[in-house]
């Protein structure tokens, strides 16, 4: 493995890099939002966006970003060699050859794609949460979910590289319109999306009345404003966290059922609110999980790396295959 | 290996044991039906069904039930010890030492116990429908629905040999009641007892009227007539035929998201009713599955040994252990 990399995850809302040396330091990183909406050249937006926080980060550390090993982190379902076949949260580069968009940038040849859970999964395993674990799923909570599936101790790939894509189980049959063009994924009642949907429902409610005198009018309470609201104890609000919690802790009891995962490691851009909606999933998760009695126990923890586990395990899928 | 082994599948319905040789023939076989309801003491009246069947084969194939290779697959949570820790579709069993009670019935020391869908999964890799593919799901579709998954050319076991039980993925939050003591479980929904359920429930509604003059009364309807009303051209049956396909096709698709899978193998008992609902499955997998555009071709097959394969695979295992 060379010494230090560069890994870009590039999310539905914020691209992060990060410079990462083989012991797992970010030592220095950049954050920007990547771009909306779909794009008349689908990629190159973003791929400006990244190759900007590269350029930038090569800069201030003094790395040549030709000859660096670079590895990108992508939402959705992503080909080694950088395609983005499709991306729901990231329609801008969705079904784009990213990799090759990067490269141009850069001025290089190559650069490695991997899902974005995967890469956290990966730097979980190496150096976080989960090192030495060798069955555990890793759920990254951000715009959308994404997972990360270990078993013997290995990532499982699937056939073409696209396993772990967990946001879009279907949870609901026929339940809310989700950006894959389906309906009642896990993702729109769980992530990010889904904390947003489920307080702005229950803000046109009137559930949330305490928030919405706070913030003005119903149609504009956030998942921040409720989360916040939770944090300061305000029951209405706690309501609406639990209800997310009871949405997390259904998806994964269904993961505890297809893989007989023991061990569950939360991450992703949403990490900060992990910690208020863990107690909750964590009690819900025991009436869900079939059989749970039958079961050793099933643990739930935070990731060590937060937002940042995407870009750290981006960055050594690039030293392993520099190496 | 030894060249010959006794495996029973122990189904939620019907007990199926047979003598299956190295090449994966079954010399010689018997069924009979398991016992149903919560048992005083759990186990024992299904490990003497088993116990039955076994020492009839051995008396006609002139084989010693003591020293024989035996191996039982059965519904739910199994132990590898023969340790049935959780059994919604066989409550008279749940919870038992069924290894134990066997071993004591036939007057030996040792069976081997695997999951029911396992073992199909097992079978159909060793000898029938996916000889050689490295990834696929095996899905079992009898009383419920079992789940047997294969990556990188291995039965993927998880934490406790509980993996693939995925008749209880809940595909619809708060939905109908299920034996687990969940709700909403995918086997509710496209199993031998989800046909039952949306048959009757359609009987009920009024919108099987020509097969509820055929029965008699509505309550009286059951998935066979169904189906074979279907068989026979019959409009009414055939929308809910359809039904069920798309309930099956909507778990597939969350198994292909979560897994990447790109074969599924349909089995287990209702096997003469996958020809039916796969033509139907397949065509609902096309809007399900997410991202179906941006994937190879996923391909859905019947199993090459229909409701043999759990028993037949139970004997490999048998064998396998033996050796």
């Amino acid at each position: 493995m060379t010494d230090v990399a560069i890994g870009v995850d590039g999310g539905g809302t914020t691209a992060r890099a990060g410079v990462v040396d083989a012991d797992g330091r970010t030592v220095d990183e950049r954050r920007s939002g990547t771009p909306h909406g779909r794009d008349d050249y689908p990629g190159a937006r973003a791929a400006e966006v990244v190759a900007d926080q590269v350029l930038e980060l090569c800069r201030r550390q003094v790395l040549d970003a030709r000859l660096l090993p670079i590895g990108v982190g992508l939402p959705g379902l992503v080909r080694r060699d950088g395609h983005l076949a499709f991306a729901p949260n990231l329609q801008s580069a969705s079904g784009s050859d990213f990799g090759a968009l990067l490269c141009e940038a850069l001025g290089r040849s190559a650069i490695v794609a991997e899902n974005d859970a995967n890469c956290a999964a990966l730097a979980e395993h190496a150096w976080g949460a989960v090192r030495g674990v060798d069955d555990f799923v890793m759920v990254t909570l951000g715009t959308g979910i994404g997972g990360g599936l270990f078993a013997d101790g290995a990532l499982v790939r699937g056939r073409s590289g696209f396993s772990g894509d967990i946001g879009h189980m279907v949870v609901q049959a026929d339940g809310a319109p989700c950006r894959c063009g389906g309906r009642g994924c896990w993702e729109r009642y769980a992530s990010g999306g889904g904390l947003l949907r489920l307080s702005r429902e229950a803000a046109l409610d009137g559930r949330l009345p305490a928030v919405v005198a706070r913030v003005g009018a119903a149609d504009r309470v956030t998942g921040e404003d409720v989360t916040a609201a939770a944090a300061d104890g305000l029951e209405e609000a706690i309501a609406v966290v639990d209800e997310v919690g009871w949405w997390l802790a259904l998806g994964l009891a269904n993961l505890v059922a297809i893989l007989d995962t023991g061990q569950i490691v939360i991450g992703g851009g949403l990490s900060e609110v992990a910690s208020l909606v863990l107690p909750s999933a964590r009690a819900h998760l025991v009436e869900l999980v079939e059989g749970y009695e039958a079961r050793p126990a099933i643990t739930i923890t935070e990731s060590s790396f937060g937002a940042r586990s995407g870009a750290m395990g981006a960055a050594l899928v690039a030293m392993e295959r520099a190496s």
